[in-house]
């Protein structure tokens, strides 16, 4: 680790360099970028916000001297060359696509937090071994086509998702292809289009990512750097229930057969099921519930759920969707209603962090003088597939209060700061490997 | 009744010849004025395609040599001059809005059904004493500004409401001021822009609503024409609440309080509520539901609901309206979150048929042999209002199934011709009073 080559690494880690007060402003600048007004945050695949939002990107990227790729999904890559080119390289990224009204932190801190770390490196006159690369993912959000963390899911090789992108449809029925095109990708009209993207396993010998904790632990407890060790294992699940309608006034109770109280019903059972696992890991959201057709005085005909379930135990979690599959038929049965649609979209394995890469930032953090603690994400994220392919490890810092995915997340300039710090130091030690 | 100047009236009601092709030809002309494809219809509040039906239904008006004038918030009265002229006429009509992908007979069948009933007088050489009025509602539904029955209820000289127009927005944020006035209405500046509309009681003689049943009674039974006696009472609510949000993956269960689940728990005790009224006669529905930000991953921050609930008894629907503001306290107390608003946004009284109106439809379908039957409306309509000012009398024709508010609506032109028969001859009969 202490290379002859690299005196930054050996001499002067306890004063890094780490310009908060640019990375600060960058990250303000790309929250402009929205279709909500501030302080939430809107950014939306493949809108003209995001697309807004990734040649910003591109531009510091191009300002660092890094040689930028971009793939037919849009996944951005911007590579700093090592003296060992050969050699699988080192990355790091996240992503900068937002959900609707949320804040500007979530993913934003892991992409222009890795730029600000290679400027940090640059500064400091380091030079890496192995190449290192700062990867913006497409669309880790599912907002707009229903699939979580799309390009590192395709990038590392998914078939079903290949071919599934050809046919995707936004709820506007706009294509996955058409909305691609129209922010410069997919231009391509190969059979294999979206197979272009894959990554073989070994193409990158690690994989790190910053990212805000998301939860309150790192905050309530005042310590400064969280090292991931497993990230939780997420399933989504979309359900769709058909009843006879008709007018409020009119049709008497027990003529009814409601589409939307089923909704409601099946809305508390996947609470139910959730508490009833016993254990504090278990999660389960209802984010999505619709109505049709959506008038005060009209029996909804038509209901449509999306259902969040995760947890650090595979098994565990799979119980709680079978159990929502069992209330769902349940409740359709009882009301008299269709269960026209249950869908299982994803229903993913947990990831572990390397034993190499977490070692590798826990000594950076005692290095740095930084409080670490190993913890579990229990939100997802792009390292959860970049895992299948490469050693993976993730960095967490703290946020007010453990709010995400809302307007009042936020994370300190000292946080973001340290976050970038280790990061900067584990890219360097990880490219001399 | 039996009038020497209107042989009409004594003579030929069984010959009476309703152009029922044409009629139908107009309803389904009028069913393409919509912004969803056939077989649904959705014709909103004073959208281009509710402006191009309204002119559809002045042409009618025109052609039938009625002299038609229309208020400041968009009701449209045809009148045929009676040789009594300065007695107050006899009016009828409904309305032409259709909710979100709805069928094309509600409301329809009372205006295009009134202008053919009219035509049909007007060919058998029948001469009005008091004058003939059709009437056009503006916004029988509540669907575009969250109030049922806005033309009529205006008319009937709501002050209150004559003073929230000017304020009312629609989900979109657009004003009903500038709504009405793209739509060529509201163009005064004056103050009493909206109590222009106001009429005094005693204005009509009578008031006539003819309506499918919107209920399965009629066609089960077999019966051609139902003589309404009441209209059941609405009440409608409008109930926020509101809670902490957050990442669907970071935040664990017991630090949660979702306002979807508390909506979701809300609409099953309105269920709870009617069903505990013991009367088959208590309905309650939750026709809209909406999270808030709306996206899988992320637990809802908001939720919105609109309720509506009716009975043919005020005090029993007022118990029921109590429980769920109850319920919507407790719910929000044991959730954690806020219970930002709970409006009723109206409660209205029930309405009685007028006895010289009752008997004057019974007369009627005796005459022309039609089987008939007294009954209760559980729909509201215009004609809740209406009766505040004046004699009124309902009309209901079966309907398939008792189907409303969905696309598979249906009503047998027999059963129309029916209803515009019946109608006619009440009109002239009531017109000689
Ligand atoms: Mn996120
Ligand atoms: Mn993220
Ligand atoms: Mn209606
Ligand atoms: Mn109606």
């Amino acid at each position: 680790f202490q290379s002859p080559a690299n005196p930054f690494v050996s001499d002067s880690s306890n004063s890094l360099f780490v310009d908060i007060e640019s990375l600060q402003r960058q990250i303000d600048e790309l929250s402009t970028f929205s279709d909500t007004p501030a302080p939430t945050v809107t950014r939306i695949l493949f809108s003209d916000k995001d697309v807004l939002a990734r040649k910003y990107i591109k531009s510091i990227m191009c300002q660092l001297g890094l040689s930028v790729r971009e793939d037919a999904v849009g996944n951005i890559f911007a590579r700093w060359e090592g003296y060992e080119a050969e050699l699988p390289a080192v990355a790091t990224g996240s992503h900068i696509d937002a959900i609707p009204y949320s804040g500007k932190y979530d993913g934003v801190v892991g992409v222009l937090g890795a730029l600000e770390a290679i400027s940090v490196l640059k500064r400091s006159g380091f030079q890496p071994k192995r190449s290192l690369e700062v990867i913006l993912f497409t669309s880790e959000e599912p907002t707009r086509f229903g699939i979580s963390c799309l390009g590192s899911r395709l990038l590392v090789g998914s078939e079903q998702l290949s071919e599934g992108l050809k046919e995707a449809v936004d709820g506007q029925n706009t294509s996955f292809l058409d909305a691609a095109r129209s922010a410069g990708y997919a231009e391509d009209q190969e059979d294999n289009l979206f197979s272009s993207v894959f990554l073989k396993k070994g193409h990158y010998f690690a994989f790190l990512e910053l990212h805000i904790e998301q939860g309150p632990i790192l905050e309530e407890e005042g310590v400064s750097i969280g090292i991931v060790t497993a990230i939780a294992a997420p399933a989504s699940i979309k359900v769709d229930f058909e009843g006879g309608g008709g007018h409020a006034g009119a049709v008497l109770m027990p003529a009814r057969n409601d589409a939307g109280l089923a909704a409601a019903e099946l809305a508390l059972a996947v609470e139910r099921h959730v508490l009833a696992s016993g254990s504090v890991d278990s999660v389960g959201t209802i984010g999505i519930l619709e109505l049709h057709p959506g008038a005060v005085n009209s029996i909804p005909s038509k209901s449509h759920l999306e259902i969040d379930t995760r947890d650090i135990d595979e098994e565990r979690r799979n119980k709680i969707v079978s159990g929502i599959h069992q209330s769902a038929v349940e409740i359709a049965e009882r009301r008299r209603v269709k269960l026209s649609s249950f869908k299982i979209v994803n229903q993913d394995p947990p990831a572990s962090s390397d034993e190499l890469v977490i070692n590798a930032m826990e000594m950076v953090s005692q290095k740095l003088n930084l409080t670490h603690k190993l913890m579990i994400s229990r939100a997802y994220h792009d390292s959860l597939f970049m895992a299948r392919i490469s050693r993976m490890g993730m960095i967490f810092i703290p946020c007010f209060k453990g709010f995400s995915h809302k307007p009042e997340e936020y994370a300190s300039p000292v946080d973001i700061a340290n976050g970038v710090k280790v990061l900067a130091l584990t890219l360097a030690k990880l490219s001399l490997e």
